[in-house]
């Protein structure tokens, strides 16, 4: 079993970093507060006897040697970033969870056959940059480097120079390395588990994305003495998306959801209609055929509403990934192991996109869910219990140990 | 007749200050770029012989002396400063063609009985501080000085403190200069002159309008994991405000308009339900009633909109003039000056608040009014003819001179 108030008492220390504004986190991808949560991550990897490595993406890989020199290593990890109003656990349960199997391996002096590989992705919430898992994408092959260092914030800055400013553009070539199998603990983000009163998601799948973004061209002009018929409003045909949105991911009920979290109007002035309006559209389904309807359906409709109103629409797909079946023998080991913990379980779909989404195309992955509280993520007021997430880790290093061989 | 050309150039010279992305300019209110524009017109009024002086608000009032040391001064202004993305004219036409009206007078050797002060009210656009027309409100006693120093712009910086730090808070009292007249030259910013074919406006009146400032509290949540009845959709709700007050505006044709200039969503991340979307909406009438029905029809139905979605909904004005009736004599001394100067007119309602418009308070007033190409204004392509400019400025020197007296 593994060490719970010690991973406890880790989250709560990272916590400490990029503090939020209510009780959660503001650690966005490559700020200084990412580099400082960065730099303690490194020194407990150390302490824990691990040999670190850093890709050009800036993903740390923290390995324990296996008995097997030839053996290929097994990756356990997640991610340490945040949402700019995120929660504590989102991302960190899984990469300090991995932490404290490789812990708890050191106290109870297990070897393990293959090496164990502790790993932090760069840009997993996709909230400065986007796409999400952003790194573990470039490293499965998904995007190329150059695509990724091109990203860009609202401010305008890039992924590669920002990257390089906080000092974690590191040497190693992005995807180099083999995996004998990725394991990922997270929290759940969404109802489910807490509802159904069970302590363990055995995930099976992960829901598919689409991030559309739409460009609405407007005219810009007077709110007080433009006539409304002589205006090419983008803010009400914005508002027509919004609410075709909302129709067609109810109307693919159950297993869809539509909505919409990044807006600009420029010039963003109280007295000019826009002259241009940026929206994000995101929208998934664990239905491959449905989500790609649901994306057609809702461009289709939004060429036709902006049509009517004379506005210009473009769209540009700016996130994507298909929905994701895990490996069903790793799927299997942590099913068994939270049988053998004598833990409450349940199979699931995750709703929200992770690393593993990515692992899963270049080697055998899945995850471990734990519940959270009401549901609730990206939100600084996400909330778990010390107990479940000692028992989604208890749950991860069994399965691992199954994984990588004792 | 006043110098075209003069007033020409001196309109392109201030359009090198503070220059958009497009042909525009970017001079908004209280920036380095307004300080540069101030400093020219400054050095402009003394090279008329004007005297400067500047209030609290940093309006400056440039004076030229009139022949009776008793009789009050005829105020002749409007704004120097301009939208994020906003036209060479607007506003600066009224400051510069004031200038051009003095420096006629001086050319030939004109006094007159009354001084004439050339007016530069601060923050008219009211892009960056809400609400418009900020100083002549002050100055007329609509708002107090502790009010206006607290305005923030988006960025939370306040009116007071950016007022100093470019140096244009002036000594004296807001509000202490008494007026005989004040009278606005502007650009008509909508299309009615120019599809009727005429040269000057006439302006009888300006219409009244409310900015409503909502406040939608949403549930910020995850995007992908937060299924759609669990949502808590501040977003939605106000795609549903947004079609409200549409409608709302359409119902209420003709003489009515309403939209939307400025949204903020929070956190804005792609993948984050927004817990808070702020935006102001804007809605304008020459009816009072009219004007007043539509804000009750629209926080109604706001509320209940967002009730049914379960956001909570806030609602502030920051900003509201009730419509304007502007001084018979002198509306009648420009239709007057039109028909001595045989251009064509008509009478026009302003479509937009001017600082006419609070000096109405105080003083007799009134505005004249020349076309702007297919009404566009509040963007940098807004364009009128050097004709057109002279013509209205030949319109304010005979109505100013007439008030005046010679
Ligand atoms: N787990 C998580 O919040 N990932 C961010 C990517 C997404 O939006 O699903
Ligand atoms: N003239 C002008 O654009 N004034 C700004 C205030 C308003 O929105 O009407």
């Amino acid at each position: 079993r593994i060490n719970g108030e010690r991973l406890w008492d880790s989250l709560m220390e990272m916590a400490k970093i990029g503090p939020g504004v209510a009780g959660g986190n503001n650690r966005q991808t490559l700020t200084d507060a990412d580099a400082e949560g960065r730099a303690l991550f490194a020194r407990w990897c150390e302490e824990a006897g691990c040999t670190l490595g850093v890709d050009g993406m800036g993903t740390m890989f923290a390995t324990r040697a296996g008995t097997d020199s030839e053996a290929l290593p097994v990756y356990v990890g997640s991610h340490l970033d945040t949402q700019p109003t995120g929660g504590k656990f989102d991302g960190v349960l899984g990469v300090l969870g991995a932490l404290e199997v490789v812990r708890s391996m050191n106290d109870l002096g297990i070897r393990t056959k293959h090496p164990i590989v502790v790993t932090n992705w760069t840009n997993e919430e996709g909230a400065r940059f986007a796409p999400a898992m952003l790194a573990s994408g470039v490293f499965a092959g998904v995007h190329t480097l150059d695509y990724a260092y091109a990203r860009r914030d609202l401010e305008g800055r890039s992924f590669g120079e920002e990257l390089a400013r906080i000092g974690w553009k590191g040497e190693e070539p992005v995807g180099a390395r083999k995996m004998h199998a990725y394991y990922e603990l997270h929290i759940e983000q969404g109802p489910i588990l807490e509802a159904e009163g069970r302590q363990i998601g055995v995930v099976t799948h992960c829901q598919g994305l689409w991030w559309l973004e739409f460009t609405l061209t407007g005219r810009e002009a007077h709110t007080g003495s433009t006539p409304m018929t002589m205006r090419t409003n983008a803010g009400l045909a914005m508002a027509r998306i919004f609410e075709m949105v909302q129709e067609v991911a109810m109307a693919a009920q159950p297993g869809a959801v539509g909505g919409v979290g990044q807006v600009t109007f420029s010039p963003n002035s109280r007295n000019v209609l826009p002259g241009k309006v940026v929206f994000t559209v995101d929208i998934r389904s664990p239905d491959q055929g449905k989500l790609d309807g649901m994306r057609a359906e809702i461009e289709a409709r939004a060429a036709d509403i902006c049509a009517e109103l004379g506005v210009g629409c473009s769209v540009e797909p700016v996130g994507h990934f298909d929905p994701v079946t895990f490996a069903p023998e790793l799927v299997a080991h942590v099913r068994a192991a939270a049988e053998k913990l004598g833990l409450s379980h349940m199979d699931l779909i995750s709703g929200a996109g992770h690393d593993a989404c990515w692992a899963a195309r270049i080697a055998p992955a899945t995850m471990v869910m734990c519940p959270c509280v009401g549901g609730l993520s990206h939100n600084e007021a996400e909330e778990i219990s010390p107990e479940w997430a000692t028992a989604g880790t208890n749950v991860l290093f069994h399965a691992v140990l199954e994984t990588a061989g004792v």
